[in-house]
């Protein structure tokens, strides 16, 4: 089968190599999907950039976001069969409940070989079914993203309808979350430094848009749209600079689901602004299998469609990193492998 | 000021009586509320039947339900201030956490005089601001229905978008429920013995309606629209065999909310179908402070407008009951008191 | 490899049949384990007597519990190594999170072949290590008696120190309750027909005994030593006529975790005690490998050693069967099997 | 009626100033009190320094701690009555549920005047009982450090016995947090400079204990304390350099309960550490009138004595004071009013 691999973390975009490997094969509890679709995520970039906080082992097939038929299963296999159309999950080994320790030594395209590659071998609890209403490309883009958003928000910060959440940016993070709030009766108030993507936003039922460029005192911004009471939740997703504002846009008691330092180095953090807040963080990774089914529930119910920037070829891999690199999307990029 | 008076409990309709009584004072952390507005609920209808749970004592104002406006308050009060629109919680002592075990003592209409008057005096803890797109009819219908089945599905059942509720008929707590659940991303079955009712929770954004006297095997019905999953919650408000259907249309694991025994003797309970399901079921009465300002957020945020079915005059508020009991009415039935 | 099978559910116990098999391998994530002991549960007994509410495939290996070494692990497997004493799960295929709707299919000794032979094949998700201070015997008490009231105490009633629970008679399921709350705080009410049975639930620290021969109405003298605040939690495990009584014994808000029908066929049960107590029932079977896990923490840092009544030898296990059949015992009663 | 002033926070021991003041009625729903004790905490100490986070009215009566006898009720009291043994609830008007966002403007010997004179007028659901096994003076010390660290581990962190607390020094805090886990099977880990006061933690039942001076590592002693898996829970109650070393304390998933920076300027913290744990942290300012009830069985169910460290009469108030700002003391130092 054909395949992409990554000599070792950190070795840059250009060093993502095609190769052809053996098929896998499904053991016990294990099913073999023929993969149809991909998508890129920032950590995917992390990765080949080395700036991911978590290394990688040599050669690993990259990304964790992939969606597929079922084409075999191996013995004692219940939740799948074949012909059904799945979803990797990040985790290949967090079902449900609490998270083990070492989730991340089976991360995929992580702690082992991901989805970029024709076929795949997946723990059967390791899979999702795609809901009905979606594409194959669209069932493509749930794994990272959206389960991540959908653990912050409905997990940890236990949004419901009529709470307030803070979405920075318009990264595949906070556009998952946009769509799940608008659908949920939850007020999402984006932030970008583009008027055009926040009008984009707008079009996705934001209940409010700030441009932090033109307004660089957002978490204001955030409070006064919430009349002084503060947002119930922010979706952290920044990097040097926005971990305080956040803190000024909470309410008290209010929580902040931290997911990562996507955009530079972290400020450090006051915990001074915690106790003011009477603050709840929570470091969050992805989620669990159970998490995916939850969300896929909600995508269903309320025919929600993954927005997609754009499709890019097998053989154009590199190009569909480099356009992520850029910048300049809006949704989430898809690589079409079968 | 006047007001109406119950001479005791099951006296019937006949023997609501117009009385003048001296204008309540407010102490501290207390309020004044010139009210504006009641609305009408099966227990109230129970009450005057002599067929609701809970007894109460002589010459009681009836009704849980009434908004007006704050013109007076006692020492202390920081939550409201005069010209305040608010709406009386049901529980005068149950500002939010666990219910006390007396909460009875002190529900309105029932341990303690109610809002079929023209002032009352409520704790500051008492009361919650009206919704501001709201009339102050569309106010005084809030406190009992709507905290209750807000409390059944957000609180005991902790429904999120993409789960399912199954709501019997088409009282105030299930229509409530439906505009929730559509508000919210959540999927509502709903029941009824009238078509044109049913066709009236459609356009209110119900998933699925079924017609119970065409449909007796509802469970069956509702457990098909969920792909034999089973719906995640049921909102019991029913009679004689209600229940044992319930357990009939949850899914493993679900949750069923017992509101009480409006429609005649309960049927018994065979223990057998709690462990078949591994289900969860829970008493519940109304609800907190807290839980009536968490559905008002989710009222203002998602422009929520209660269904009003007729507003009667405060000398009419005899028919106004009759009409309850006939059981005509699609929505809440308001007494103008100002 | 020997082991005993059962023709079929409700065969009785002397159907239980010695028999030769081969010995099983493990797959991917799959771990052979080398049984040490076993000990039996009153749905041991249901099975061979036909009363289990669930059936069994025919030539069955029964018994749930059991404990031993892992002498050989399949591919990937993570969690335990070769050498370690592990005790199976009574439910393979719930790691953790929400339980599978058909948990029950993968049930040891129930829906699959259970522990009554020298060698079986478990998933490592259906591990746990056992307590350091325990003997392997002492391990194979724990998984179906103890983890199920663990889950009812622990994870449905979410009891902390200060709460009280009452168990009903001395079965594993209480004995292991009683060891629990003396061991985290909780106070302990007990019931038995039996004052020998009660000292020695005394020795074990129990807050209050009663004795249901000569206290018929048991549930007033729980109210009682609550000082009429009812208690926190009931672990119903009963039959006839218990059930009206547990809701006699709660606190308002209290809970109501329901373990099954055991002793004989379930009073139906009134639907406006649910209200009256406002009142929280859960149906419960065993729990999750997570819940385990922490249960055996538990065990762990308070040196928690089960009671074990009396230890059989392999060939010996229908008279061990008998002997639970006879009621006779106080504490597990376990079959050694290497 | 004499009581203690405090000209305005941050004057200093020395500007105590004792004065003669009128004696306070109760209102509605109010309860006066006759305090027989108090006791002081460090963030008295911060007030009359004033380096407390939160500023105070001119002329305050301090201390949030106190208990004594009801004396009088005022119209509509339900939950005590005239006899009564009290403590006072640190936050008057947080009975339950989410604490007011406001919550700081009703804090005894903060935002109103507090327990250190004869009489005090308190609200109804601003008072506990005090169980009955201990002396006024012990009841006297459960307020602020006791229900504080309630809050961090039963509410926050949810431990349950056989899962690990971490304590830092030995103030009333990590004392009450140690008893507590003691009699509830959590195993807690002790800090302190000192091996004698870690001597006295050890008799009240500590399970590892760590002098910080000679292991200033000592989140790296708690980590193999726990066998590599790290404690489930941190109170934090340090400053500088305490927090970065909570985090390589903790395991994966584990949670920080933040009580405020008692001993110096905080150290920033790192986002990176709450990432690489996945960890939860929890600003924590004592907790409501609900927790200090549950704390209260929890402590008359296990016997419970709180430690007291020494007795000042009324006139000795700034030496009290001044022996708490000498860090010599090991439990709460009290002061007896009447």
């Amino acid at each position: 089968m054909r395949a992409y691999q990554l000599p070792k973390g950190g070795a840059g975009i250009d060093a993502l190599t095609k190769v052809d490997r053996p098929n896998p094969k499904p053991g016990h509890r294990q099913v073999l999907v023929k993969v149809a679709a991909c998508s890129l995520n920032f950590r995917d970039l992390g990765i080949v950039r080395g700036t991911y906080r978590v290394s990688v082992p040599e050669n690993i097939v990259p990304l964790s976001d992939g969606a597929g038929e079922v084409v075999e299963v191996g013995s004692g296999v219940r939740r799948v069969k074949v012909g059904d159309k799945v979803a990797g999950c990040f985790f290949q080994r967090w079902p449900g409940g609490e998270a083990p320790a070492d989730a991340h030594a089976t991360a995929l395209g992580g702690g082992i070989d991901g989805m970029l590659a024709e076929y795949v071998v997946l723990e059967e609890d390791g899979v999702v079914k795609v809901p009905a209403h979606l594409s194959i490309e669209e069932g493509a883009t749930l794994p990272c993203a959206g389960v991540t958003v959908w653990h912050a928000m409905m997990e940890h910060a236990k949004l419901v309808g009529g709470q307030s959440v803070l979405l920075q940016g318009t990264g595949g993070v906070s556009i998952f979350g946009l769509q799940f709030a608008h659908a949920l009766g939850i007020q999402a108030i984006i932030t970008s430094s583009s008027d055009d993507k926040l009008a984009k936003a707008n079009k996705l039922g934001a209940s409010h848009t700030i441009n932090y460029k033109t307004t660089p005192d957002w978490e204001k911004a955030a409070m006064e749209f919430t009349g002084g009471r503060g947002v119930d939740c922010v979706v952290e997703v920044g990097g040097a600079g926005t971990l305080a504002r956040s803190f000024g846009a909470i309410r008290v008691g209010g929580k902040i689901g931290m997911i990562g330092n996507l955009s530079g180095p972290a400020t450090e953090l006051n915990p001074g602004l915690i106790m003011g807040r009477r603050a709840n963080i929570q470091g969050i990774s992805v989620g669990s299998t159970q998490m995916f089914e939850a969300m896929n529930r909600a995508i269903a119910a309320n025919a929600i469609k993954p927005v997609i920037d754009k499709v890019f070829g097998f053989d154009e891999a590199p190009a569909a990193y480099k356009h992520m690199a850029s910048g300049a999307h809006f949704g989430k990029i898809v690589i079409r492998v079968a």
